[in-house]
Order: structure tokens, then sequence, then C-alpha cells
């Protein structure tokens, strides 16, 4: 369980100030948003919400951190924190509003993947913690769901875990790989937490283990003979397959089969076709030949083209750690602060670049569909709705108002999760998150394989913030 | 705690061969290595042990574990592992011997951080955690010792939380950063938990939160007199220095100061050079200049070479997720098996790769020094011992051999830190860990700024395992 500790120093500062000053209970929105797709793709897979949800329902500062928090001292050495302040955080609770994109739904750059309304001094205190879940686990579903494309249907296995970012970057990185479309991972935790299938056969240290590999594999057959998938590249990849085969022999006597043989090493394109002509020949058509060692989409796509004989594809460091791209840019900003007379402030911070000035506003987005297909994404403001037959002004291209295409249905994406620190939305299973992400990135790569797709302010919602940014650019004149 | 779950399942299916075949309790040595140096630089900071010792000490399969093995099955639905062998795991104690390098010190690939010596069961099912662990800390203190370097002894913060892999990927690399040179993190948990020092003052959000920034700006100085460092540029950086400044005066007629500003974003060299200038001639000299914003070891020197006014360096993503790259090469390697008869029958994997033909033998690394410098490191097998002058072949050029220049002091690297299970070495501070990382790490840069260091086998090792390649290269013929 994560700790609310697990923060950033400056967000309990902020909270002091926002306490001393009165503003703690300050109705604010806040809303996590990602910048750019990863891995220079076109779309991404958002997850986390349930490690969000546990830790949301988990969250309080024990006397322990109360205790620790107590101790801090400023440069001068002065105490941080005042006691009166840490009394109250010691008895806050968590009673924000929450809302979120389902996990498993395609999600584009400046959609809220969550919305957080409440007191301005809690919705503070969790940013650190919420970007960090939903960041890494948006950025592994994502990984996962390209290698998977890679892989066009055949079976993923994540194997990541021993380069992983430590334990729990194995362990979220095994759940977002399943929700992104991996089959099984090797991490057991993994599958027991989550409910994840688990694969795995045997290692090197197998077979030198033996006097040598024949021996090494008649034991392995011996002890797994319904489990029975060898590493054959421990001396030498070709010979390793033939002592494969007679193992293969004996477990059919036993009414068993070679279920697979793997290699880990060497030009996996032409080792896997001459392995397969070796195992066809020798009348085992149906041993599958699996293949790892440093594979990514790239190397997959790459290995289908040569031709390569593999069917069961083994991925590690480059899906646990999202090699190629190891960190989502997501960022977690003020876009609403409740006047004392009840009425909303709407906020923005600026920047030179477009892409860093933040949206105001309470806001939704809004997905269209035609024939099934994805048309285009609506960010809009609660407040200010929807007109029947919207505009926009897309992300990429904001000077320009986009109409709205034909379409026959949309939906909103983001569905409320917490009603006042309470959870009012039913907990999904992972296979119904992983079945979500596969049925939309194929529905959506069938129209968008490469383009960017549109996603846009609504008109009314561009306006307000041109509006905001030119009060701002003028007052600080 | 990290459960004995968090590993590969197939270190388990291994394990029940091992049972089956009654094989469990003979002795065996594994080693972990990494193959090699990341960020491609010439060394890298040994880190991790205090995680590994705290798995260690709890190691154990809880009922539940149990519960959760019992109910796996293979691909055709029989049950994976049988009641009596989980029965067998459910009763199973840590008894193996633990030798390691100490945190802090500066290692080289090929060089053991571990040795695992113990039951082959005990020892095969400790290999994924024991990777995961320390691939990853010393990926990232390496990393922080780079950008510490680059900073040239000014302080670097460690801000990494939001975009790290997960909750413990932000965890373990606050740790990780702080030994390998870091002055503090903005992570509260990890403070709490490894006593590392937390800093931190306020976010953009703060900024926004009020009607404007001089406004924002007078309010933290009011909560925060003495630990009022300012961000600046949430609407025009030139103009938020001179808002701090306003704020600074007010705060010096309440005896306190402006300690600093944070820049976050835009051309940190150009902008800090002015905001200098502004502070300097406002008569705030002491005020200091801190900056963040996607740097690294490559931008700090970059800014340092153009002038940057910054003395200070808040380092996030980079760091926390070793961005230019993600994972450490390590392996955990079968090195030797104990026969029946109580002689060792040493090991290796082959491979086409030299660098991948693992090294066999109970080894241990000894470092020579003259005059404090680094002279070499000697990997020997502790069975054939290192003659008194020493003669060895190169990691980097095998096949010629190197006598050892002069040297007057030489250590052994590994340490006895379990003896059958029982920690025989006293638990170390964090803080002397840092202290040993940022000396060596300095020692070692003046006579290797860029060079590869001369790490090699030991003749009588290096002769015995081309025997072992040439036995194992001729048996498979």
């Amino acid at each position: 369980m994560v700790s609310p500790l697990l923060t950033d120093l400056y967000q309990l500062t902020m909270a002091y100030g926002y306490w001393r000053l009165n503003m703690h209970n300050q109705e604010a929105v806040f809303h996590l948003i990602f910048r750019n797709n990863p891995f220079r793709g076109n779309y991404a897979v958002a997850c986390g919400l349930d490690t969000v949800i546990d830790f949301l329902q988990n969250w309080h500062f024990s006397a322990e951190d109360i205790q620790y928090l107590s101790k801090l001292k400023t440069g001068n050495g002065e105490i941080l924190f005042p006691r009166d302040f840490l009394d109250y955080l010691g008895q806050l609770r968590f009673t924000c509003d929450i809302d979120a994109i389902a996990e498993g739904t395609i999600v584009f750059p400046q959609e809220p993947l969550i919305r957080i309304t409440g007191p301005l001094l809690q919705a503070q205190l969790l940013e650190s913690t919420l970007l960090n879940i939903v960041n890494f686990q948006t950025l592994i579903a994502t990984k996962a769901s390209r290698v998977c494309e890679a892989a066009k249907g055949e079976p993923v296995l994540e194997f990541g875990m021993r380069r992983a970012q430590g334990p729990d970057g194995a362990l979220a990185a095994s759940r977002a790989a399943y929700i992104g479309g991996c089959s099984a991972t090797s991490n057991v935790l993994a599958g027991k937490e989550f409910d994840i299938p688990v694969r795995g056969t045997h290692a090197h240290s197998w077979v030198t283990a033996f006097a040598d590999e024949e021996t090494a594999f008649a034991a392995y057959a011996k002890v797994m003979p319904h489990n029975c998938v060898l590493l054959v590249d421990t001396y030498d990849t070709l010979l390793g397959v033939r002592h494969a085969i007679e193992v293969g022999k004996k477990l059919r006597e036993q009414g068993a089969e070679l279920l697979g043989i793997r290699l880990d090493s060497g030009d996996l394109a032409k080792l896997s076709i001459e392995a397969r002509a070796i195992l066809d020949e020798a009348g085992f058509q149906q041993t599958k030949i699996m293949a790892s060692n440093t594979l990514d989409e790239y190397v997959i796509q790459d290995l289908k083209q040569q031709g390569a004989c593999i069917s069961v594809w083994g991925v590690g460091t480059h899906l646990a750690t999202a090699y190629d791209c190891p960190a989502l840019d997501g960022v977690y900003k003020l876009s609403a602060l409740r006047d004392q007379d009840g009425s909303w402030n709407y906020k923005l911070k600026l920047s030179e670049q477009a892409i860093k000035i933040s949206n105001p506003g309470i806001l939704q987005v809004r997905r269209f569909f035609s024939d099934d297909a994805h048309v285009m994404d609506v960010l809009y403001d609660t407040q200010l709705g929807v007109p029947e037959v919207p505009e926009m002004h897309r992300v990429d291209a904001p000077t320009t108002r986009a109409k709205l295409p034909d379409y026959d249905a949309s939906i909103d994406l983001l569905l409320p999760v917490f009603r006042q620190g309470e959870l009012v939305i039913e907990r999904e299973s992972i296979h119904k998150m992983r079945k979500r992400a596969l049925d939309e990135v194929k529905q959506f790569l069938k129209n968008y394989p490469k383009e960017v797709y549109p996603v846009g302010l609504e008109t009314h919602l561009y306006e307000l913030k041109q509006k905001l940014i030119n009060e701002l650019t003028t007052a600080k004149r």
C-alpha cells in the first residue's frame, strides 16, 4: 500500500501555506494530463487507475508519518511544520471527487486522464503520487500495446523483472503490460496480486547444473512432462534443438508433448528458420519456437519481415522499462478555484511553449464515433457545455476552427470514481481492462495507423482560454 | 518488504525440478555481475545491498504465497506444483552464505557484486529478486555520481518521483541517488525510510492559486519566512525575479532572507545570467539560483560552459529513470556446484560473444592501489588463490597477459555478509555509503577521467576458464 508520504516535500510546504492562510478548504479542480505520445507513436493506453483507487481509499497520515514530519527543520534549524498543522494533517481524511478515464482506454495528449475536485490542500497533496502511478503504468501499457501490435496477435510474455526499476517497477510493469495486451508475465507476485497468468520453464543455470545438455533436458522433461519448453542455446543452439527433439520423442512415449523450445541469443531469424526445419523434419510441427533477448516492437517487426519462425515472444527489459522512452511527461495542473462568493475562478499557467500552457476549466472529454470508428475527441468545459453541432480548435493546429464530421455516437470519457471521498464505481477486472485496450487499439489503428488523431478544445473553451492568456499577458506588463 | 514471490516463475519450476531430482541441497555458487558500464561511462557505483539484506532477512513463503502457488496449473490443466513440494517451500528458511561489495564502492564489468553460496534451490530462487534490486540501484547510484560530477560539488537535489517507474521506482531511486552523491531528495517517504535530507518549497500551482504572482510570493514568504525559495517562471521569468526581490526586501525587514529563486523553463543559461544581474543589483548577492527542467549531466556541463549562474541543481526524470540508459545489464550465473564426493565442479555458460561467456569458480575481486590511486582489479578464484606477483588477462584484451604494476596496498572487495543465513556484517549508515562513493569516484576520476580501467582474470583462473571452454566445445562436436 502506498503511503501519502510518497509525495514531494513542496506539496506539504504548500499544504501548510494554504492551511495557514485559511485557503485549505477552498474548492479546487486539478487535471492530470500528458503532453506527448510516448515512443513517437500516435496514441497511449490509460492505465493505473485501480492502483490510484487503492491509494486513495487508504489515504491518511499515520502517527509515524506525523512523527517524522514533526522532526523536519528548515535550513536555519527552525521547525518546518508546527504542531497544530500536524494535528490537522493527522486527522485528515480523503473527501475529494475523482473522475477518470477507464483503464485500457486509448488516450491522447492534453486529455485529462483524471480530474480531481475538492479541498485545495488535499488535491495538492495528491499530485506527486497520482503522477507517479499513472505516468508509469500508462507508459508501460502503451509500450505493451505497441509490442503486441508488432506480434500481430501472437502471444507476448512479459519477462522484465530482473532489469525493471525496482520491485514495484517490476510489479506495476507486469500489471500495465497485461492491460496493454500481453498474455502473461513471468512475475509470480504480479500473478498473485493482479490475477495475471504466469509463465516460465527454465534458465541456462538448469542446463549448466547438469553434466551435459542431454541430461539436463531429460531431467526437465522428467519433472515437468506437461510444461516442457526447453532453452536450447546454452552451448550450441542447433545442437540444442536436436537434444530437445530426443527428449520430445521420449515424452511422446509417455503421452506428453514437447511444447516448445526457446531461443535466447544469436541471429534469431536465421536460427528460428533452421530450428523450425529441424523440428518439422523430426515430426515436431506442433512444437512452438519462442524467442527472447532484448526484443521490442521494432525487433519483432524486423524478425517477422525476415521470415522468422517464431510464434511466442518473450519481451523483458525493453518493455518493463520502456527502454526507448522511459518516462511519460504527465503533469497535474490547477485549472479552477472557487471564490468565496461561490463562483469559479478559472486558472492557467503560461509558458513560452504553447503546449505547456495549461487548460482552464472543469474539463470533460467527449469522443465521437462513426460506424464504431474514432472520429475525434473534444475537450470541453462542463460549465460551458457542448453545442449541438460542436466545433473545435485542434491541439496540434489551434488557430483553425474545425467542424465535427458526421458521427453516430459519442461518449464522455471521464467517469465518476469518487464522490466526497466515497468510491462510487464498481472495480473492474483486469481482464476487462485488457480486452478494452485490445479492442480499442485494433479499431483505432484501422483508421489511424500512423496519422495524428484529431483532438481539440471545444470552441467556447478555446475562446475562454485565449481570453485568460490575454488577461495574464496584459496584467504582467 | 519484498516478497519471495517477486521472482520469475521459471525459478520455481527449476526449484521444483531440483527438489524432485534430490539436487536441491547440492551446494552451489552463483555470482551477480554486470557486463557493460552504463551511460557509456567507465565505472559504476555498487548499490542495493542493504535492500538485499532486508529481503533475505525476511525471506520465507507465507501461507498465502503457498496457497497461490497451489492453484497454478500447466497449459493442459495439470497442477504445476505438488503438495509435498509446496510443504517443503513453506518451511524453507534462508541458509546461504552471501559475500558482497559494500555500497558506494566503484565497480566494473565482470566483477561479482554479490556471491551466493548455498543450497542450489535457494540460490536459484534468489536470482530474479537480487537482480531486480541491485541492477536498478547500481544504475541510479551511477547516474547520480555522473550528475554530481558534472555539478562539480554544487548540491544536486533529486526530484524524480512524479515520473519515476512506480512508487518503488521513486523510493529506490531516491536512496540510490543519495548514495551516488545527491545532497537531498524531494521524496518525503524516502526521507523517512532512509534518513535522507528532504528539500522543496512550492510549485506553479501555488502561484496560480492566488490572484497574481506578487500576492502568491508575499503569501509564501509570510508562511515560510525561513524556507523561502520562489519559483519565478509561472508567467514571465524576469518579471518573476523582480517580484521575488520585492518579497526579499520585506523578508529582510523581518530579519529573514530570500534563500533562492528557482528557474524551471526557458533558456536556463541566459535567464540565470540575467536573473543573477538583477538580484545582485538589488543587493541580493546571497540569494541562490536553482534550476530544474529535464537536467542531466550533459545539460549541466553545457550550462556551466555557457557561464550559467546556477548553484543548486534540481534533477528529476533523467536521474530517477536513468533516462538515457534505463537498465543495467546485470546477470546471475552458476559458476560452481559441489559434487557428491565433496569436490567442486566449475561451471560456465558458452556464448558466441566472448563477453557473454560466464566465469567459473568461487570468485573474489582484489583491488590494487599505489599512493591511494587505483592500479587494477584482479578477479581470482578463492581456491586457486593469487600468486605473490599476480598476472592477469584483461577482460577487454584477454589474449595478452598483463603484469601487475607497482602497488603499495590491496583489498579484497567481497565482504562476508551472511553465513548460513545469519547476518555477520554490521549495517552501514547511508551517509557512510555516500561518503565512500564521493571519495572513491573523486580519487578514481583523477587517473581515469575517461580511460578504461584495467580489470582482468588472474592467470590461473583465466587458464582454467579456457580449459573448460575447450572441453565444452569439444564435447558438443
